[in-house]
């Protein structure tokens, strides 16, 4: 806060001053005694001067006796699982009634380093929706594959000073953390020694396990999966959110955990929410809604959505509806069934109704995170795959998660030795491309359970080190879409017979465009549609999503990078080929 | 947190290295969750490691099942009310299960200036009790009176940003900040500047008036007197403390108002402690003891003394018994009635037991604040009292309390008209001499209901500026009396027909002791017996303490400060006669 608008609240406070706007006739949210009270709201320069009182306003809009609730705060997210730019990502999440959000932008930085935490700082200056970043911890996420850079302590110690980076973003590395890796602790220590929050990320780790991770400082953990799990972390001194993205959904396993006494200590988050999701569902309050209509009160589930995600990240003027805060609110006509905004607020002016935005934001030109994709000699001849045996190690895809099976199958391999595409049986294969420093690395494997019967998909998406990702029954094909994706920079694109099917372009870092949600929906919803039609991907499985995880080595059990078959749960490379 | 001691820690969640200390067969109060476990603590280097497991320690300590309770936090107190100093004020209130304390160093500072900041922060450095200081905001309190020191926007610069210094203590001039006095609004802005905390002091001020003062970044208040008031402040924003001092008691008027669902916004608090409540009732512990006894769930009261107060002044390594945290706890057999402290432990040693200090604090030389008295040119002439009438104005003391009435009377005048007293009437006189600058100031007044029958009583704890005070009704022994606190330093004095009844030094500032609590007390208890049985001191009053506000112009409604007679209601200066 300064003191200039404190003293024009003061002076608006003791109507010496005439306030921009009054809301008349709210029934406001009050999340610090958890109880809805009703009150006209006096606003000026876009903070709360207070409530009631016989006070001037410029304008008045009458709320007609709905529900003002503080805007949402999404407690953790990665923005670029939406594909949208900060600021189309602002035009889709503020009609949700998310006003804040904590980013972590992890996947830009394993592509471009720090110019994407540049680039990401920049491009959410000055746009509605407030965006706070947490350095990401993870760059890259493991040594088994190559990223676009290695951001350590000295890379942290640049940014971690900027009043909009609140610590560190969630310390994936567990292992590091608890083998105290110096690389890890020098991390952590810019932290520490600026009392930062480090975000966590500790899936199914509990007891004693928990630790020495929750005494390493870790503030919070979106990764619970039971209410017990809930119970522990919260019990460490951590901060639990409710995580409900497209992938991991969790809002409902967590919910029979939380309760009016350790509610204080529950966040709610979303992680990843694809396009489509935010279209469709929402945002944060989705995963709100979804525990209101579920038995949560509501007045507590949204506690847990404002004020409890600033107390959490020392975001002193927001979360609640109160004298100095901001005047970011929602209004609305029911809580009881979930939060769906009718009018969305942000410093006190309409930025959003009815699901639609009104203050657009603008954008920002992509500095040194646009399209580079620095793939080295690929040809035909790279997509080779001549495993030493017929009888080989094959990626199950399970449908409704990322983990995968650790399968094995026969197969037919030609007089080569290379490997025979068979009709009636499932399995394609699945290729690697390293696309951020011309290492010419490509490494394939066998995948079964995606369905397609002909064609190749491919995309730029591929957790967390974000290499070209491509699939097919054919090596043509395959070649097609690769080159495809390296001439507009970065997308996803699907070919059949070397005609091209539809292709979606994220020209910023191959991860997020520039262009409206409705386009990127629209766009992606006709690729769908093509992918299940036209190429026979099975409908249990996201054609698109699901490749974007099949490099993702910290999640079991048999994943690609550009390194090679990799075993998670030995935590090592393996061979295509069984030897029998 | 440090890398150094954070990597210690690990180490032994993972067995990799012994722990200190067990506490075996303790049941946890797990304030997060708001509930109870059985575990065994692991401690390693003053932090909690964690529970359970397979763990190796030096040491081990059988709680037999009794209670493990967080470490207990005072959110606003000032020191200075106990009479003792910083040392000795933790040997007294870590018995009690206190361990960190958030003071107001405000008597000493008008005192002393920036020299009792200096001592303060030196004598409170390394003590068992964590002892963290709020800047005094109001110094002086008026401008009605002498205080030692005014501090300013630039004293606060020097240090608001010790890591010791959480913002700026309570800003008591209320309508200072709502008429945004550009001397207090420059205070403010230190904190601004800083985000850090700001104390508040708002008695009865609610509603719309209450609008202003919580836009101007107020963080708490703990003069509520109501469940309405109390209500009101947690809506507006603010941390809402719970009060049991010694004048002020407000716990059992404000618990109607605290449930479970604001609770996460209401702490406790001291403010001023007598040193006989500390010996007799104990510390924080009596207010929370005494809200569990009158219905507040004993987990949830816990849970304002530890967690709520490490929130809200950002002290995250405390307030929780969770890996990481420091390891400052009480054990204690029982909490469904209270909490009495079987044993205090700081970092992880035993500090206290069975209300003993064990952890003795080091002394610290009072530089800079010992026993200046510049009083000038002080006589028995200058107490003469020579109202315009018989017809007075009269400081009605009412027990119970520190407002005072403004009544009145007919009084009886010599020749010279000098007031002469009246055995038979409880009038008495008293005066308030200037002792910091050697303004030679000295006024008079007349004041009722003391019942003393002869003699005089002086004190140099004269809030808020602590000039000396003196009741008497003779002016010889009010002379020997002042003289004798200006011989010694200041303190509190008893004289009767020439003399020395009793004397109680105050060597630091006039305000405080390095004598331990018990002398202090028992030297008390003998001059209070004595004010009593020899001097005939009504018993519906505290002999001393009485005296102590009666120069306080902000408490109604008839006060003396050494400018002279104090009307607070109409807040200006008024005559003693009545004119008919």
């Amino acid at each position: 806060m300064t003191r200039e608008i404190t003293e024009r609240l003061i002076d608006a406070a003791e109507g010496r001053r005439e306030c921009d706007l009054v809301i008349r006739n709210a029934k406001v949210v009050d999340v610090c005694n958890k109880e809805v009270f009703e009150a006209d709201v006096y606003i000026l320069s876009g903070m709360i001067v207070g409530f009631n009182g016989k006070r001037k306003a410029r304008a008045e809009h009458d709320a007609k006796g709905r529900f003002l609730i503080p805007g949402l705060i999404d407690a953790h997210c990665h923005i670029e699982s939406s594909h949208l730019s900060p600021s189309e990502f602002s035009d889709a999440v503020v009609p949700c009634g998310t006003t804040t959000v904590i980013a972590d932008p992890h996947e830009i930085c394993n592509v471009t380093g720090l110019d994407g935490m540049a680039y990401m700082l920049k491009a959410s200056e000055d746009i509605p929706l407030s965006v706070f970043l947490m350095f990401p911890s993870c760059v890259p996420a493991t040594p088994f594959e190559h990223a676009g850079a290695i951001l350590n302590a000295p890379d942290i110690e640049k940014y971690i000073d900027n009043p909009r980076v609140l610590g560190l973003g969630e310390m994936m590395n567990y292992p590091g953390v608890i083998s105290k890796d110096p690389v890890v602790m020098e991390k952590l220590e810019t932290a520490y020694k600026r009392r930062k929050n480090i975000d966590g990320h500790a899936p199914s780790i509990t007891g004693t396990s928990l630790d020495g991770y929750a005494a390493a400082g870790i503030t919070t953990d979106h990764e619970c999966e039971t209410p017990e799990e809930l119970h522990d972390k919260v019990r460490k001194g951590m901060y639990v959110m409710l995580r409900e993205g497209t992938a991991c959904r969790n809002v409902l396993q967590l919910l029979p955990g939380v309760n009016e006494r350790n509610a204080s200590r529950i966040l709610f988050c979303t992680d990843d929410r694809q396009p489509q999701s935010i279209v469709n569902d929402g945002h944060v309050n989705y995963g709100l809604s979804l525990a209101i209509r579920n038995g949560l009160d509501p007045v507590t589930a949204i506690s847990m959505a404002t004020l409890n995600a600033a107390i959490c990240y020392g975001l002193s003027d927001r979360g609640m509806i109160a004298p100095g805060k901001r005047a970011d609110f929602i209004l609305t006509s029911s809580i009881d069934n979930g939060i769906e905004p009718e009018e969305v607020f942000i410093l006190g002016k309409l930025a959003a109704e009815n699901g639609r935005i009104i203050a657009k934001a603008p954008h920002t030109e992509p500095v040194g995170v646009s399209g580079k994709m620095d793939v080295k000699d690929f040809s035909e001849e790279k997509l080779s795959l001549r495993p030493g045996s017929d009888h080989v190690r094959i990626i199950d895809i399970i449908p409704g998660g990322v983990v995968t099976g650790n399968g094995e199958g026969w197969i037919k391999r030609d007089e080569k030795g290379e490997w025979i595409h068979e009709d009636e049986k499932d399995i394609l294969k699945l290729a690697v491309i390293e696309r951020h420093h011309g290492t010419g690395n490509v490494a394939t494997a066998l995948i079964r359970g995606y369905g397609m019967r002909h064609g190749a998909v491919a995309v730029s998406i591929a957790h967390d080190s974000h290499n070209i990702i491509v699939i097919g029954d054919n090596n043509s094909d395959m070649v097609k879409a690769v080159e495809k994706l390296i001439a507009i920079g970065g997308g996803i694109t699907m070919y059949k017979d070397g005609r091209e099917l539809g292709t979606h372009r994220l020209e910023i870092a191959g991860l997020m465009t520039d262009l409206p949600l409705e386009d990127v929906t629209k766009c992606l919803s006709q690729m769908h549609e093509k992918a299940y039609q036209e190429l026979g991907v099975s409908k249990e499985i996201d054609p698109f999503m699901t490749l974007c995880f099949m490099a993702l080595p910290v999640i079991p059990s048999l994943k690609l990078t550009d390194c090679g078959l990799f075993d998670v749960n030995a935590f090592s490379f393996t061979d295509i080929a069984i030897k029998d």
